[in-house]
């Protein structure tokens, strides 16, 4: 047996280890959970929403326990605590949607005579879901719980970063049977999650761009759909005539929240120059008042780097941005590391230029790296000069304004006079734009449908010849 | 510059030559097709229709000369005649989804206050179409029309095998300069089709689950979405009580019509024991009143084989059919060569397993194996015993009999009471089961949509802090 030994973000110390799943456990896991869908999918949505809604109560009962591990994973509480909340919301609002969704599956006459058209679904059997670390429960939950409605089993491999809280997790989900028959959390690293991918019948990824391409590609080595959302370098744009005490407080919130790691932070702010230098003076102010979440998990707002990989290369972005020219406005100028984690206070930047590779490449930390712009051409120019396309933030004198730039806006979400709405907004349909993703939206029925095959039936009512044949 | 040499299906001459473009050559094509695909998409949906309804009258004039071509391409004249017929049809439906479809964007209220999703799209800027030969001239427009609407610019690659009737119809598009700079046709065999992939922003590809599986894994290279129509094995099922005069002649239309050569062609039949006698000796006598297209294109209902390669795989399963102890009803052992060209009547055997490769693996030939089972359950086992899963047909007495036989069938679209009716009604949502497909459907609505991004506008309407931010 092998184990993977995992660091604590708040202290640097190796204080959690897990055993390495073998390909043919994996496999024999894999045949397991599609052998009891069968069952999971025959006994219809009515009994698929009383087994979720069970769950969602022995959720409730292990919440204690799911938070305080999660809050080991990340090094962060109040996020955590966020995290075991939504669950309960997640559960409710998907046996809802998922509920409207079977009820009305449609028949129709066809265009030929005595044909009449049904439709029917049929899900992919077993999904597998691959979740990132930075909201570890939240991103294992998200594609999970429609694809349980859908009618699949499901099995979740979270990051090797995070895995403590599948522990709690897997005891939840072991007081509910029919549930635990249909849904494994696995924990592993990137070997794990290949092996999986060869062994169910649908991907859902949730991570960054080189795994995801690398996701992409064994999918189709394998034949089967994959699901991704990837990063992102999600810009704003603020224009004269906006409220700048709202935008800078959005953006400040958007850009730093769960210490920037989140595929939606706002990673790029531009700045019509009349206003460039009353804005830049906001958000440092606001951003000045932000505090470390250090000594105590309960201080201030911004918790640890979670993975230590990524303080390289938020280190590395924010060197290279220096040494081109940008000048630190308040926050740091690489990670500060005490006490064995590292950690970064919210970081502004100006006299940016987009050869850096703090303008281009994700980041994923509390970074706030401001240029101006002349006109909405200019604007435009600069938010589409990427190689992402996740969601977008536009600021503007009224919403209309702010709407009719966001048209020119290659990115699947764009909040109008706010920012990061995604992370709280979910009735949006939207799908990702370049290398920010790939597949079908994870809101809205659509979420629920792609799980699922669409069947016609194509029903001859009347005993006659139809005219085609010879 | 390099020639590719083109075969005559009905005279095995080699009379006629395309030219290969250079990859150079095809991504500049592609390059302006993206330049001139903005002001297709900004022009807006009554424009486009009124564009494509243009085309649809130049191709009217031209309609003789692309008979003419596509004739000579595949042998085959009544099914040249019916795919030009289809063409004007096809615009005629699509625009009507299409502007049912835009004029239909929806705005809704979100879950939180002072905030409203707005819906929008965005086409993919270039949409490839590599299409097969079997329907050359069909299976080319049945993608490029829907994504043409949906405001994406398009570029065709034909199979190499039935190259001719590229001339004609380019001739009909550039009579509609507007149509021409964002329709493109290029001939060009495999190495074509691999170098465009590199160049466009999605791929659709109708053809073999080999190539298929080939260009699934190119689009993951490039990271662009994959929508694939490949093989199918399509069962029909027959069980007692089913009108057997009824089944035979839908059996043997759907089997055998276009020599075979369709993906919905029903290669396997299953017939229930007691009736097994009745219907073979029906199948039989029908068959036997089939006849070749020979010597005039303008005889009989069935045409050559088109693709030379077939003709070994044709070969092939029949051969080891026949070794493993199949019985020849009537139709040919192998195909037969007649003027340079290879013919193949309606040929039924029974006496089958499904270790045959017949039984197994697609032969797009006009052949139909027929074996018998006890019951249901053997029945929906032999079905679905298969590494395909595009569509399928059952008879029984009552449609709703065999609509609840259907209902454990794993294909995308199942006809109840006749057979291969995807062919003519195109009113159903359906996916492909297996290795017969993958990405969204081709019909209805989602078959615009999947042309495009979704986006969702989330519109902050009243200047106010939301009550999330720090």
């Amino acid at each position: 047996m092998s184990f993977y030994k995992v660091r604590n973000p708040r202290n640097g110390e190796i204080d959690y280890q897990f055993e390495l799943l073998s390909e043919h456990t994996i496999k024999e896991k894999c045949t397991a959970l599609r052998t009891a869908q069968t069952r999971w999918w025959a006994k219809g949505i009515d009994y698929r929403i009383l087994v979720l809604q069970d769950w969602k109560k022995s959720v409730l009962r292990h919440k204690e326990a799911i938070i305080q591990a999660l809050t080991l994973d990340t090094g962060r509480y109040r996020e955590s605590v966020l995290e075991a909340d939504l669950i309960e919301k997640s559960i409710d609002k998907w046996c809802g949607i998922a509920k409207n969704y079977f009820d009305n599956q449609v028949t129709k006459t066809s265009s030929i005579p005595f044909i009449e058209v049904q439709q029917s679904v049929m899900p992919y059997p077993l999904v597998g879901v691959i979740s990132p670390w930075n909201f570890p429960l939240l991103l294992s939950l998200i594609d999970s719980i429609p694809a349980l409605l859908a009618g699949c089993a499901v099995i979740v491999k979270p990051s090797e970063v995070t895995p403590r809280f599948v522990e709690p997790m897997m005891a939840a989900i072991a007081e509910v049977p029919a549930l635990a028959s249909i849904l494994q959390y696995i924990p592993g690293n990137g070997q794990v999650g290949a092996a999986l991918i060869s062994a169910i019948d649908l991907v859902c990824f949730t991570g960054s761009v080189a795994t995801g391409k690398k996701v992409y590609q064994a999918a189709a080595e394998f034949f089967i759909p994959a699901y991704l959302e990837l990063g992102g370098k999600d810009p704003a744009l603020v224009f004269e005539g906006a409220d700048l005490d709202l935008a800078s407080s959005a953006l400040l919130w958007a850009s730093t929240s769960n210490c920037g790691h989140s595929c939606l932070s706002i990673e790029r702010i531009y700045v019509q120059a009349q206003i460039f230098d009353e804005f830049v003076e906001k958000i440092v102010a606001k951003a000045k008042q932000i505090k470390l979440a250090h000594p105590s998990v309960n201080d201030g707002q911004i918790g640890p780097i979670i993975a230590e990989r990524q303080v390289e290369i938020i280190n590395d972005h924010l060197k290279d941005a220096i040494e081109k020219g940008a000048i630190l406005h308040t926050g740091h100028a690489q990670c500060e590391w005490k006490d064995g984690a590292y950690w970064c206070l919210p970081t502004v930047l100006t006299n940016m230029h987009h050869e850096m590779k703090i303008m281009s490449e994700e980041t994923f930390g509390p970074i706030l790296p401001i240029m101006s712009f002349k006109d909405k051409a200019e604007a435009i120019h600069l938010a589409n000069d990427t190689q992402f396309g996740l969601s977008a933030a536009v600021f503007a004198a009224s919403w209309e304004e702010a709407r009719q730039v966001g048209n020119s806006l290659k990115a699947g979400a764009i909040s109008i006079n706010d920012a990061g709405l995604t992370a709280i907004v979910h009735d949006g349909e939207k799908n990702a734009f370049k290398y920010s993703g790939m597949g079908a939206t994870r809101m809205g029925p659509a979420a629920i449908q792609r799980f699922m095959r669409q069947q016609a039936f194509l029903v001859k009512k009347a005993p006659i010849a139809s005219p085609w044949w010879y």
